[in-house]
């Protein structure tokens, strides 16, 4: 979508809230509504994309008896209210990020990704073969809920920066758009961070109020126009090597339906999470190839000197929630390292070695 | 599981073709049993799991209307003939390989994986978002059946290699287990090839018959004991970059399934492919981790010219698809070359630099 069209949706996300008539879930012959609240503007692309397109997998494959109703950010709830909507009962599910949720649960930042973690199949190792899926439910057992995994962006840009970085003295005091675990990182590497909503980066960038922002990647940066004010495009990002979504569901509800609809909504949502992958990994590439050579974009690699002092700093930021005097924060983070260290085998000894090589010698 | 009983039932694998009675769909109530030939032994690591649980999956989301029933290679049809018997109407489905049936059409392989080809997450892209599913449909409507991607390896081990490799010279003649595409890229290079079935490969090892064997990976190379005779495994496979599996249903009966039931399978194999790969990607570096812990295995990276040569060869063999008198074999292999060309700036420009600098710089 263009600049101008996802930044009035993202706009109006902001505000809607309670605007919407609540709908009430429609039962008949047997069919029922359930509302999906998201944390993401309509057609997003790659997330909210998948959100919807999850839903109309539901829908489908339940032959309509579970019908999904997508309500993008800020229709029903804001974003950042998703989850409340399905613990207060005003939505049956919600789809977005669970390190949104941190608040709630610091252990919950590791099911969409940390600095330095995991990228998104060994996540998927984790959650499913490795224990996650197991800590994950003792969390949201505690609000009354579940988590499915659902999407994921592949490990992502690591964000445009106005000037070109030499080293981490081009960083100090940089003001930099980049949340959550990552911007923690980043200031202790001594750039001055903030958080801004997606629609409003552009202008904060224009305007000179911002030096650099990060958002997601390729894919989604091109819509928000970045490249107009920032040439400079570095990669990778270090802090989100992965981004996984999420479907959350009221587990009472869930537990109440028939169980082909249970299985239905948890077999849709693992499609999910290799159909939104796949896209990012189809369209991120083509989205930096348009920036690149039609808007003039720089593509850069973080000094070694930055890629260290960021590892330290993630290590450091880790380690407080190793030590976390909440138990579930504590055992996820545990089993996160535990995982990491078995899955990171694979990936780094087999699967770099081969993409290596073919990057040296493969070429058609 | 343990190598005996392993051997014992690949073994079986090959024999009982037609010993099975023929099970005739069962329709009562409007529900349906179908049956599901595979090509591999039963509880196969990964990829007969895999297909079982797939059946499961599909079983329970359509609460019993579609129940399937596996049979594992040979106990209906031998391995080898699985696509054949859902061609020739015996079963409804199979489920194995697609790099198989490549003597029906050259451009199958592109669907399994090729030499120097693209990963689990490269391919994913290709058949879902670059034009690889629609591509596929068209071989397949030749012989009246669909595809869909169910499952995959990720990138897989080079191979078991009785002596230590220091260059092209060290593979001159040696007798190498190693089939399919790759094995042809192996004679290029100058191994003597020959092919095996799985069980076969651990006797002639042993005996001396085979100086170096290639399966999958650990996990499932573990079960085969390769390394009671061979000490030195080599990582990665150039040839196998990953290796997806398929599920092959008859396309009229297919079709003439309730939409519901259709998404069903579509959603369930989609699943399935997310689910293969996070159980390799879990479980290679476990069954790694046995084998050079408990049984003293060398694991050795393939040294440059090999690599190099590798690549030389896998460029011829692909230029004779991307040159094939056959239309849709070409017209596949330069489809597979174009996306390749896309999705491989994300994997090799951003997912490896990244995991460069952790595997550099971040331990816990």
């Amino acid at each position: 979508m263009d600049r101008r069209s996802f930044i009035k949706k993202a706009g109006a996300a902001g505000l809607g809230a309670g605007a919407a008539a609540l709908a009430t879930p429609a039962i008949s012959q047997g069919n029922q509504t359930w509302r999906m609240v998201t944390t993401w503007p309509k057609n997003f692309p790659g997330l909210g994309v998948g959100a919807q397109r999850l839903a109309d997998r539901i829908t489908a494959a339940s032959g309509g008896r579970l019908t999904i109703q997508v309500y993008a950010a800020g229709e029903l709830v804001p974003p950042l209210q998703a989850l409340d909507a399905v613990i207060d009962g005003s939505a049956e599910m919600s789809h977005g990020a669970a390190y949104y949720w941190q608040n709630k649960s610091a252990g919950l930042s590791f099911f969409t990704g940390v600095p330095y973690g995991m990228t998104s199949r060994e996540l998927t190792a984790w959650v499913r073969y490795l224990g996650g899926q197991e800590i994950w439910d003792e969390i949201y057992d505690q609000f009354g809920v579940q988590g499915f995994l659902s999407g994921d962006t592949g490990t992502q840009a690591g964000g445009w920066f106005r000037n070109e970085l030499t080293g981490l003295d081009s960083i100090q005091g940089v003001r930099f758009r980049t949340p959550g675990m990552g911007g923690q990182v980043w200031e202790k590497l001594g750039a001055s961070v903030t958080n801004l909503a997606a629609g409003e980066i552009f202008q904060a960038l224009q305007s000179g109020t911002l030096d650099a922002a990060e958002f997601v990647g390729p894919y989604n940066d091109l819509a928000l126009g970045f490249y107009q004010v920032c040439k400079n495009y570095y990669f990778p990002s270090f802090v989100e090597p992965g981004l996984a979504t999420e479907l959350v569901v009221d587990k009472a509800k869930y537990q109440a339906l028939p169980s082909d609809l249970q299985a239905i909504i948890r077999d849709c949502c693992q499609a999910e999470y290799d159909a939104v992958a796949a896209d990012f990994a189809a369209n991120d590439p083509r989205a930096l190839k348009t920036l690149v050579e039609e808007h003039g974009v720089q593509v850069r690699r973080f000094p070694e000197e930055i890629l260290e002092a960021g590892a330290k700093a993630s290590k450091e930021l880790l380690q407080t929630l190793l030590e976390s005097s909440d138990p579930l924060t504590k055992k996820t983070a545990e089993s996160f390292v535990s995982a990491l260290n078995i899955v990171r085998q694979k990936t780094e000894g087999t699967d770099v070695p081969f993409l290596q090589a073919r990057e040296k010698y493969f070429h058609l």
